[in-house]
């Protein structure tokens, strides 16, 4: 895999290899952009990287990534402090966000509950969820996790783990997604949404 | 598009889209990766790009990019000083050098000739070509082009370019890749392979 360009270059295109979705080739053929666009892309790119690496923290409440803390949302007077909404990760808030459907806060569970690699409840956020709750503001905890295996087991014990608490949990909708054709659906999704019609 | 999380964020995410074979939502993807590995990812991949933008140049011999100049090629006693290969681009140079059956040195265009993109000689490193092999040290010049209509065009324009000097120009062979079915070639591969076809 020598390029022959030199210990830089190689580290350059090693280091990109490594984010998701890249290989070695994707890398680089990133590298050689990122050469060609020294002043456009590398530095202003290597210079985000540097600032975000130092500012971007998790919220300490709900665990959203950004350079305030608590959170742009979490100190908005604006959002609904009754509905928190309970997401595997930051992306998955980001996805919401851009909806823009919802306007309570969130909670990031930092992962899923997985048997098959060793994640239990300690090593999410899941105590400080039912802290959140126990303090009395919260009406309702909406579950947007994945419908995975790993999902909807998170999604039931947190469902347990709530009950005595006595907010409402839900879940998002399941169903055919919008412009989905019944012929590219998967089957559970048609028996899902069969067993969860609704008046037309 | 706003993520909720701040420009810090943001600047990232719409850096990274603009690498090749990035869009929006891998670039989401990439930005929580590198956020998640803060130390063994994010800030090493930020220091690698702001050292090689600072320090990899193109090698004002043959183009390769190197923090040295003349480059490490370019520089090696044991590399063929008769024999240069002409490629489009650093990436094509270094997949010739990961190979490793070519000893001799290179050229690096810097692009190819195009009448779309108004793309003339000019625009790429063919007068730098002519005045290597004018040195009299050169006896073959080695065209590793794209079999494109603009590899094709750049390929007999640097042949007529070369006439005058009498050095033998040539081209990488056409004709069926190792592992090829002909069932999944073209139709101008296999014309090509029939028609350069070789006693078995």
């Amino acid at each position: 895999m020598a390029s022959s360009a030199g210990p830089e270059i190689e580290r350059l295109i090693s280091l990109l290899s490594k984010l998701p979705g890249m290989g070695p080739r994707s890398a680089r053929r990133a590298t050689l952009a990122l050469l060609k666009k020294r002043d456009q892309l590398m530095n202003p790119l290597a210079q985000a990287m540097a600032e975000a690496a130092e500012r971007v923290r998790p919220c300490s409440n709900c665990g959203a990534l950004d350079t305030r803390d608590p959170c742009a949302i979490c100190s908005d007077p604006e959002r609904d402090r009754t509905l928190i909404c309970v997401v595997e990760e930051a992306g998955a808030l980001w996805a919401m966000e851009r909806v823009g459907a919802f306007r309570g806060r969130y909670h990031v569970l930092g992962g899923l509950l997985s048997a098959l690699d060793g994640i239990g409840p300690d090593a999410l956020k899941v105590s400080e969820l039912v802290g959140r709750v126990g303090q009395g503001e919260v009406a309702e905890v909406i579950l947007a996790l994945p419908a995975t295996v790993d999902g909807q087991t998170t999604a039931h014990y947190l469902t347990d783990r709530l009950a005595a608490s006595g907010v409402a949990v839900t879940s998002l909708a399941r169903g055919v997604p919008v412009g989905g054709e019944l012929d590219w659906l998967d089957d559970g999704t048609i028996a899902q949404a069969l067993r969860a019609r609704r008046p037309a």
